[in-house]
């Protein structure tokens, strides 16, 4: 067995998710290292600027010599672990919001420091001197503000309900699209159903009732297609939903119902029929558009539509789609254009926050533009974005206040509706997002089950309904805003062998073909979510999380969460300080008397404080 | 032995040094893997919108199914290894500025895929399903060229000279500071001799000689001290050294000989006597600059100057020095008031570039706006930070163009000055830097043996000249601009038991004094340089840069440069390449006749071609 640490697996990186400021005050700095080695870790921290006689007043560190004993230890804790390592964290408020530091790392045979530049062994010889080689020190050279992460502070209370504007309830039949087809025909690409924002101002107390407080639409503006991805004119809301009138009205109502609004911006890419490709289309070189897109080579449109080639458009799109040709967001004029549809949304209409569609393409450059405009007519928007993979290069402050959490959907998909992982695998990817982004983000993140992109949970999980109830409920245990797709919470499937757009279809509101149990179940999560404080706490206590196993026991603070995510009966373990007890069993509001054991029915779960 | 592929040692992190976008077209990707693991490293890279028949062709990857079958497999090259890792890396240009990709590590026992979220063994068992699991693969989203670091293309062949302006060049008698002291008087923290700009002017053609094509200059705007870092007006020259009509004349002058001006930007804080700080020493919380400033309590100074107690001041400083209130860069008027100093002499002065005094300590946001707007005047200026740690989070092509290069400073004094370490350490700190930051910015970095904040070179030398042009003989060999502090080219010492401000003493222009061996060899060096294209390429070949051991053998492309970094006789084998042949002796500009070995003098080098 190898007793030292391994070097090269111990990871830290400033001005990351391993070193960030959570707020003005506090830096929270991480470092893992490789799991098992590491008994005990400390940091070696203090301001860069004190030093003994004759030494650093400013700068001139190395020129006017002296020594840095601005340093001192303090433990770390351990944060979690994952598949290969031991993550370790502490907070720190520095005096003067200046610190250098290097970690202190104690395994079975050596004790390291371990710093930016090299490691020293600390083995009792001029420890003292490791101490003050400042220049090797890891820095975090001032926590200004400006720089700091700083999600609103309603999300944290927020579920959300997302809604594809077509599908959801058609409240005004006088702007029906067209070709509107019966509420509830089998959904293809192209057919229209009437849904719109009447439909929903319609049905904001069924909302109110379910517990929503935060309403995600996609996209609402003038576009062709029925997901309205491609669109015509960011400024004006799609005849066929409503107007601008409605539109207030409806922010209003939700407002008072104590609803945010979320709106989707489709700033990656326009639609073919907007005026400006359209202009390109006709002029070619010649038309003032031109530098809006991306173009290869003119005409752009050399060839009828349907014969179109993805693979060798003249002009960039989004992905290999010729009805969405990619915007040049770094023309000046396209960036005002859509500053300026970012302000109007917020400032005129009182959104409450913009989901941007296809962030992860935009220029960084843009981003961070966008975000100093809109935070500076309401500081408190919630700025979300698409992005599929880690999303960190967004999430340090300077763009995202945080992403569509797919990761987590991944992790709840593959544990509790697939059966692909154990529970010792879900617990690892569960962990690795949480230090994967600094911690106010994950207080913050947009957590889903699924949406307009996805199959419909139920679908994923076979339609076993209890695997659902399962995944739901483990979402709205965790920090982060939850949100349904709309219509899983009656118990609507999607997709998969379904045809290719059944994950967008028609809302039920029969109430014969609802899932009322359903329903029933995902209001009783939402108040449980308003109701236990405990369930915005990022830590999990893993209790129960083994390989070969798919049964689970975690603690949320006081709260013991226990699921048994098998098909046949589990007896489970009770956790020690709920053993042999009385405690409340939160789920069913009623006391129950706690032995050694619990037995479980397939799918059950019992959540306990 | 282990013969398995430590996970937790390969490390990778899209949107930093391990991807970016060299330039428009082409995305560099590294990877690194625990030193002697991996024998061969590829990566699994392409598009994200090619999929199988029936998949995706924009979003709803997982909606739609379908097998993504994007991805090729490409070899890494073996960048260069540090003291724990190898680093692999590949040059990407992806069709459509898009990729997802995996790294297959192919080690002594195993072969591994190694994604964003899980570790697959590559075991001949449905691999090629592996290779589709794009959800897992990282991810560079687009290739957008706002997001490319671009420094300018100037800076590759500039060689600077940086210049403290009071003890330069005294070359206008009439502006003396009112209590000027005699050229060459011991400095002081107080004093000032009198140079000044028309001095630089006079001495240009000196400059231009020894081949200097950049002068950086520490601050020359109003100020109080003789460094000039506690600013009284950014937008005026202090009259000691001259006015705008003579700094314009410096301007072209310079410009005139082809070399580019650099100035100090002292935007953390401001002097004590300016008007903005003496306004809230007077008027404290009516004062209209309070919010210019981190004020902690009123008055901001309660008792005389000199019984202020650094540590616990009214005010934030730079440093723990009274005499530089710290600038509120989130303050709208200081942001617009320093913008404006940058657009200035940018734009009305012609300068070429700004170097950021304690750049670190300012938050990002500033600098983002900063380079927005003097890029904006002039593409091609260059910024570059005060950073003595690792600079990456200024250097992904928002902020700076390039730090000052003090972490090569640091590996140069200790195995060419102060021999604290041996060969292979050194070369393990000079690659760590290399990897450290994309490599653009490598080869515009602004390298340094020694400034107005360290001891000169020659003094960490402890006078040992032959050490001292080993220094620079490493530096000038290396990619990145050398910048050689005003006086080192004819053997000035200074610091370190001298007195503190020895390493800022008066220029030495009595040409008895100066050492014109040094100034020939550093001339040389220079020449070398600018004709010797192989000095541009940041890949430095170890031939010979073993532990214990101070003699090193490295290749530049054509050029090997054979070095006996000790105080005796070392024989040392001629690279292969080089044996038995006649070769170029380029620092002497002939022909030699290698044989298998070279006996080389102490602190004797050899750079043949």
């Amino acid at each position: 067995m190898h007793k030292k640490i391994t070097r090269a697996a111990v990871h830290h990186m400033p001005k990351s998710n391993y070193s960030y400021g959570y707020d003005n005050e506090t830096l929270h700095i991480r470092v893992k290292t490789k799991k098992g080695e590491v008994k005990r870790a400390s940091i070696r921290i203090g301001d860069p600027y004190i030093w003994d006689a004759g030494g650093c007043d400013g700068g001139n560190m190395n020129a006017k010599g002296g020594v840095w004993i601005g340093g001192k230890t303090y433990p770390m804790r351990k944060e979690l672990e994952t598949e290969y390592f031991d993550h370790w964290i502490v907070e720190y408020k520095p005096d003067k919001k200046r610190a250098r530091y290097a970690f202190i790392l104690e395994g079975e045979e050596e004790t390291i420091l371990f710093t930016e530049k090299k490691v020293y062994e600390l083995d009792g010889k001029e420890d003292e001197k490791k101490f003050c080689k400042i220049e090797d020190f890891y820095c975090f050279p001032y926590l200004n503000s400006a720089d700091v992460a700083k999600p609103p502070k309603w999300v944290k209370d927020t579920v959300w309900y997302q809604i594809f504007p077509d599908r959801f309830c058609n409240g005004d039949h006088s702007i029906d699209p067209v070709n509107v087809e019966p509420w509830g025909t089998e959904p293809t690409g192209d057919n229209f159903m009437g849904g719109d924002l009447q439909g929903v101002i319609n049905k904001l107390d069924y909302l109110s009732d379910l517990g929503i407080t935060g309403l995600y639409f996609c996209p609402i503006f003038n576009a062709t297609s029925n997901h309205r991805y491609d669109t015509i004119d960011y400024l004006q809301i799609d005849p066929r939903l409503g107007d601008k009138e409605v539109f207030k009205k409806l922010v209003k109502e939700a407002h008072s119902r104590g609803m945010k609004i979320m709106l989707d911006a489709v700033f990656n890419h326009l639609g073919y029929f907007s005026p400006q490709w359209q202009d390109v289309v006709k002029n070619g070189i010649n038309s003032k558009y031109k530098d809006w897109f991306y173009i290869n080579k003119y005409p752009v449109i050399d060839r009828p539509l349907d014969k179109l080639d993805s693979d060798n458009l003249n002009y960039e799109t989004f992905g290999r789609t010729p009805k969405m040709p990619k915007l040049n967001t770094e023309n000046p004029e396209v960036i005002e254009h859509l500053l300026k549809v970012g302000r109007y949304w917020v400032g005129e209409m009182d959104i409450d926050g913009w989901r941007l569609d296809v962030c992860n393409e935009v220029d960084h450059v843009f981003w961070r533009k966008f975000r100093e405009e809109v935070k500076k007519i309401k500081p408190e928007v919630y700025i979300i974005g698409e992005v599929w993979h880690d999303g960190l290069p967004w999430l340090m402050g300077d763009q995202l206040d945080a992403v569509m959490n797919y990761p987590l959907t991944e992790a709840l998909e593959s544990f509790f509706c697939t059966n692909e992982i154990d529970a010792e695998e879900f617990k690892y990817m569960v962990n690795s997002i949480a230090v994967s982004y600094p911690m106010q983000v994950n207080e913050s993140n947009f957590n889903l089950l699924d949406s307009h992109d996805t199959p419909r949970i139920l679908t994923t999980a076979k339609q076993i309904k209890e695997k659902v109830k399962l995944a739901f409920l483990f979402m709205f245990t965790q920090a982060g805003c939850p949100c349904v797709y709309y219509g899983d919470e009656i118990g609507m499937e999607g997709n998969q062998g379904m045809g290719m757009e059944f994950h967008r279809r028609c809302m039920i509101w029969d109430e014969e073909k609802q899932d009322k149990d359903m329903f029933n179940f995902i209001k009783k999560l939402i108040k449980l979510k308003k109701d236990n404080d405990e369930f915005k706490l990022l830590k999990n206590i893993w209790v129960m999380a083994e390989s070969n196993n798919n049964s689970l026991i975690y603690l949320k603070g006081d709260i013991a969460i226990i699921i048994n995510n098998n098909d046949y009966e589990a007896v489970m373990d009770i956790p020690n300080d709920f053993k042999n007890r009385e405690v409340l069993d939160l789920y069913n509001s009623k006391k129950i008397i706690l032995r050694e054991q619990v037995k479980l029915k397939p799918y059950e779960f019992k959540i306990i404080k």
